[in-house]
């Protein structure tokens, strides 16, 4: 399946300040997110599998895949584009073959010797997890930092997502030093006007990646 | 497929006592357990499929079957036997058009409506839960008791297994009763000699099937 992961929305309901997930993601796709991604955790399965449904039906018809985070089960129960996996969630080999092949997997990398070892999989990106220090996950690694992106970068055959306290200030230098998107999560469901803010994202990607093109 | 629902072992690492879901399974189905449900909460999706694996490979050429609660993805992973699932999990419909007609689906219900509303599915069987007040549930409704029991047994179409608060002391009344087997945590998880405390409830089961039958 074909996607464009330069600016992917991950969701987070405990930043969104009261609003749906359905309300921020029409206006993230409206202002240029061109993925999303539902994370969800302490939830039950009904209501995951409820979130997922909705997000589904207010993505139709945008072209922006929807991929779930960890759970297969939610994946294949709403028929979602993909399935993103962490290095403690389902093996990747095991996800691949109850997904099938026509399914987006991507797969979170915390190290240099794990984005090394992706390239032995056939994931259709991976994660580079975390860039920068965050607030929005608990059980991070050391940030891989810019030098870690150009390192990586430099010799995987994925796509590469970078995620961890990304905003508008970072965003031009990690497209600079090699990743072909970034994930967001606070930048966006956080913001006052996320399609604003995903609009401004947008142009700031779009003109890193025309300067290193030319 | 075929199951003999009379006593199904529930499992649960905290009441476990230190000791590994192998150690007591493999124990609990010499003392005459019929099923076994993998259970967990808490806990990374990786290491839920490592502990499905090693639990499936310890039931393997037993006839026991090994159900997972909640999670379809695990079940799905590890070819397990069947799901079982709760009113918060996935839609029951949902669950049998993913695993397919030939594996056991069984749904607990809390309350009478849930009961009667069981009747219009094609699940293999019905957990009612809980029959007493229970430590090894925080989620739980009003007990349904023996009434409860009796009471759902007398319409219901399904095979039915009681859950909650059940040991020796408890067990007969709940198969005089109508329930077709007990589901049961504490009472052999935690118990020192899991295959001593199966083979007595077991004994205790065949007894008062044997005298309700004669």
């Amino acid at each position: 399946m074909n996607f464009d992961i330069s600016l992917y929305l991950v969701t987070d309901r405990p930043l969104s300040k009261g609003r749906s997930h359905e309300y921020i993601v029409e206006r993230a796709v409206k202002g240029g997110v061109t993925m999303v991604q539902l994370r969800e955790k302490d939830i039950s399965t009904r209501e995951f599998y409820e979130l997922a449904l909705s997000l589904k039906k207010a993505l139709e018809g945008t072209n922006v895949p929807l991929i779930i985070n960890d759970r297969l089960d939610i994946a294949l129960a709403v028929d979602a584009d993909g399935l993103h996996i962490g290095q403690s969630d389902m093996p990747y080999e095991v996800a691949r073959r109850l997904l099938g092949k026509d399914k987006i997997i991507g797969l979170s990398v915390e190290t240099i010797e794990q984005a090394r070892e992706a390239n032995e999989l056939d994931v259709d990106y991976i994660g580079l997890s975390p860039v920068f220090d965050t607030n929005t996950k608990s059980d991070i690694n050391t940030p891989l930092g810019l030098a870690g992106i150009r390192e990586i970068a430099g010799f995987t055959k994925h796509q590469t997502v970078a995620i961890g306290g990304i905003n508008t200030s970072n965003t031009a230098d990690i497209i600079a030093n090699g990743a072909d998107g970034i994930a967001v999560v606070s930048a966006i469901v956080s913001h006052d006007d996320p399609e604003a803010a995903s609009a401004e994202l947008s142009a700031i990607i779009n003109k890193q990646k025309q300067s290193t093109c030319s």
